[in-house]
């Protein structure tokens, strides 16, 4: 079975970088997937993307050796299921609070024994190789999202889940959580020392930390933190920024 | 009928930005429709856009004031109609090298007694309105593409052509024509000076000049030179450019 | 943030008509925008449509200033959310027979501290304006269906529901949750009654009423009775009804 | 092979009542195929359909009786070709103006020796059966549209083609040609006698006569002039005039 | 209303052989639409097919008497009802394993008062016919999967649910959950012993079995057993083998 | 640049199996492109393909090493030029009849000063590589379908055309253009003759032959002639051949 090469990252002790992918076309998807990420998350929750355009977006990807994933809209396993038979190599999951949430979200990832994932890898096979039945438990990513009040208080339960990879860190939602606007880049205070906190418990449990981040200099700050997964931005979000500042550029030189 | 905006700003002797849309997607297309350009154009020639698609993008342009064009794949009555139909406010013809073409153009543009375009302005009219039929051939935009060698030796001719509102230089092609590798915002040399002539023969006839840059600095010095209609890069590239470069900067950081 | 003309209406004790959109085509949703009603309405449970579509038609609703609207197919906060993210300005959820269900519904709909919505406004900031998150939480509408046995025997409690806004009676299943065939327009009988009483209880608890229609006499009846959100029928509908029509005049012209 | 309806109405001396179809939906289609009419057209001309969903809607079509025909956007060898493949019964072509046009037209809807159409009836044996490629060119229609002032001139020449089904009255294309406003459903004057001439003209060299028109009346009309294949309003046109009427009632009945 | 066939076959003792769709696309759906399929199922959950087109797939085996089913992805109502909303005259639902999740089932399959479904039937009324609501609950089929360990210990109570029409094997999952490597067509040992003692169950509570196999061998031998209907492979496994098959017959005579 | 393998196998003296894609489905597309063809060709001509939807196929055809072609619907300049943007290697052309159609048919593979293709290849640099400019011209094939009567009488004339790679015999059409019923795999006759003919012309000229199959066993008989780019029928007829056997095969069994 391919390998995964963002546990191989991890086990080396490295950090990945994550790109985002909120427009639901497969060739925007391709074009990210030539810029130079370890890894790809087709997002199902906040992107304008639904499963079946998130196919075509893992296709993409799938041109290049960058590891697929997909953020679900939420813990359904329906959704959950139908990303990994397409192909996606590790599933990010929003707003998981509590070990049960947690279990459930692993089990929906792992074929039995371990969990309840139903079988029919479709297009895995096709991406993962042959024996993508023998490997998948061992190869996809199980990443829970941690960013509500509850999961704060539950954060021993939920990192020491058995078959839980990684956590991922939303800081808006976090934000809003521990009582403040909805930011990210978060320079200090308690959303923060939240951040921070996270991080410690799941470094101590042998979970890996991932965290959405808006620029590349506050990415490279939580990877000195020690999270081994950052995120930058997303494609909507790139793309806006630089249309929005060539295009002040040129009406700064006309005098507009 | 609602006016276009880039024949209000010509009038005004300003010089219009535009942005361009070769990505799939109708959300990509109104995260650009925010960006702050005066007109965007559908890239149904190089960009990975068919009618179908086109016409959502053209949709989600017009959830904004910005002018939506499109640029067809080739001088074809089809396609040309059919965008017009759907709401196009300009059409941007590639590869027209005479008189003959440039005429065929217009009058694909145009209703009778003007022109030969057919009737039936089926969402023409509802971004329009209902007055859409009587001041069509008025504010919808002729728009031909300098690009071949065959044009450079008929740019009188072209320009000539009655009913032609605007010529748009693609340096690619201009510069294959003109025996050099495919390159834009070129600095100076013979296509550098084809742009410039190209310009002058333009205004002498009351034609807009229009012309296709990377760069903000270089569209910036284009409208120095005269030119009203510079549009810069593309979503595609836009996005590629700063994916790329925000990657890079982290990976610098990290030190792989 | 662009306002909710929807509340603007019900605060001036107004009535709203709204139309209902179960094509799944932005082109057909920018014919519906172009008809005159105050609000729409894309049918993501009934409509032949799901969230990828359902985008491209807030999209086409968009393109004027009615109120884009969608009806998500059950309680589930995933499309909900994505719903909200993708711009629309109110949310008509099926089916909500007691407290916890309409509680849990309004949770869904607002930010925290107030509700549990996860945070991520992709399109709804293009559409509503970059100050969407300070005022999301009191611009978007929760429109919880009442239209089950269980729900008649929980009016008072869900009406309570705090920052529930409106309730939207579906007769056809109000009608089998009574014991009859489902039927629209009901002119008089237990039906009718519940329709009076449900509305009653709204009123009091400073709830809007929202109902299903099909023709023009039974909204405008309904607006006399107090309700302030009337649909008519839906485009399938008066899509079949008109050709139907027009067929069989012609049918029976031609003695066939 | 199955049969084409429309041939055995024009046989039978009856005329057919068409309806058009302009929304890019194979739902709208399918609602449409149980409106009643003899034949409906998918509109790749003014509707917003392109050829990949304009095969959807062919399908829907044949979920019916209702024999499916299509309207290409100009005489261009490839989509005439891929729609007669895909299912088609039946190819109007706008803007046949002279006799070359014609023999052209005719010739893609025919295989060797009688035309030039490419062999590969993909989707067209599945709808017609396994026999298609005999009968083919004795059953599937083609349908050339007069409405430029050249086709005026010409039609003689046209007319007589060999192999030309029938002719299709575009009312406001020929309306624009004469050097009027462009008009439907118009009651006397030079547009009105032409409509008559041409028919009278069709008739004498067994041409089949089809019009468009907007209203159940006016088609009436024609089908007494002698048109055997009426067309009426449109998908498009229907849900508009229907939504706009309603909506007009309650607004009127509301007071607003 | 349109009978279902499925239903007649099974009253006549006789087995349906169904078809599996799980490419994306209605024109593959069309050509195993004339494949000589008793019934098509839609498979939302494993194939790579989201509901918008599942929607176009069951308008593709609507041009046919193909009876249409879908897979659900999940025991959720909201794709449930959709689905059979849609036409689907026959809905299998994966993972049940209890009494209460297959009360749960065949409620959202009938309307009230026998279950919960929500009235609306957009296209199955189209399909099905303008009495499909009188109907629809002694007509669209209620299919529970049966292929977990838990479900194994509850069969006699899934079995005995009231308006249970059919039970449906998985055997892969159904492997795992014995504790097997996912396998189908197993000739013997413990899962093809539970394969015989789940359809024993199944008989004597008058429910018809349902199977999952890959060769047309296993198919029969099934039917042999009393299983009265089977699926054979998918459409994506016999395009897969029948490529191979042939590519390799060319390979091999190259001796590449 | 990626290098182009077709090429390299013919250099070898080496026979391509090529496989056909008419199933408008990237998720077909991949499958077939795991069977081990050595490249797959996008049919827009006869398959049910538009652009759009062979981009998201060439797009899974280059998740692996298999080359990716596209057959245009006709000898057209738009359609030729995307499909190379779009990251096709090779393009089939049909009914190429005589010199000048050859020659602007490679024009439209080739950039100035070679040919007069546009510059803008957005996709094909993401697959071929950076370099992709330089080397295209000596990259892409260009494969001129022979299957007229009038090709028949320019064969030299055609095959001498400077920069034609390949030809490609359409048997159906062929067969229709010699007087015959359209067949493929034609045992003898006349149409055997001319498929021989053909070949022979074209080695003389240094082209290469490739034609059409539908079985294994006549596309080797086809190789051991000399041609070596043997296609065997198509994703569609694959399908529906297997689908139909197995279905037989049971029905036989059960005696239906």
């Amino acid at each position: 079975m391919r390998e995964n090469r963002l546990r191989t990252l991890w086990q080396d002790g490295k950090s990945a970088v994550n790109g985002w992918l909120g427009i639901p076309s497969a060739f925007s998807a391709e074009i990210m997937a030539h810029a130079g990420w370890d890894s790809l998350t087709v997002d199902m929750q906040h992107g304008i993307v639904d499963y079946q355009t998130a196919v075509t977006m893992l296709q993409a990807v799938s041109t290049t050796d960058i590891v697929p994933m997909a953020r679900v809209p939420w813990l359904d396993p329906a959704i959950i299921m139908k990303s990994l038979d397409a192909g996606a190599y590790g599933i990010i999951c929003p707003m998981i609070s509590n070990r049960r949430q947690a279990e459930e979200f692993v089990s929906y990832c792992r074929y039995a024994p371990v969990g309840t994932r139903s079988f029919g890898p479709a297009r895995a096979m096709l991406y993962g190789g042959a024996d993508y039945p023998e490997h998948a438990n061992d190869t996809v990513l199980a990443i829970a999202m941690i960013e509500t009040a509850e999961a704060m208080e539950n954060l021993e339960d939920i990192m020491s889940t058995p078959g839980l990879d990684a956590i991922y860190v939303g800081p808006s939602d976090l934000s809003l959580a521990l009582g403040h606007p909805p930011r990210q880049d978060v320079p200090d205070g308690p959303v923060y020392e939240a951040q921070k906190h996270i991080l410690e418990v799941a470094k101590r449990h042998g979970v890996v930390g991932g965290i959405h981040t808006v620029t590349p200099e506050y990415a490279l700050r939580m990877t000195r933190l020690g999270y081994q997964l950052v995120t930058i931005a997303s494609d909507t979000r790139l793309l806006a920024a630089k249309a929005a500042a060539d295009v002040a550029t040129v009406k700064e030189g006309l005098g507009t």
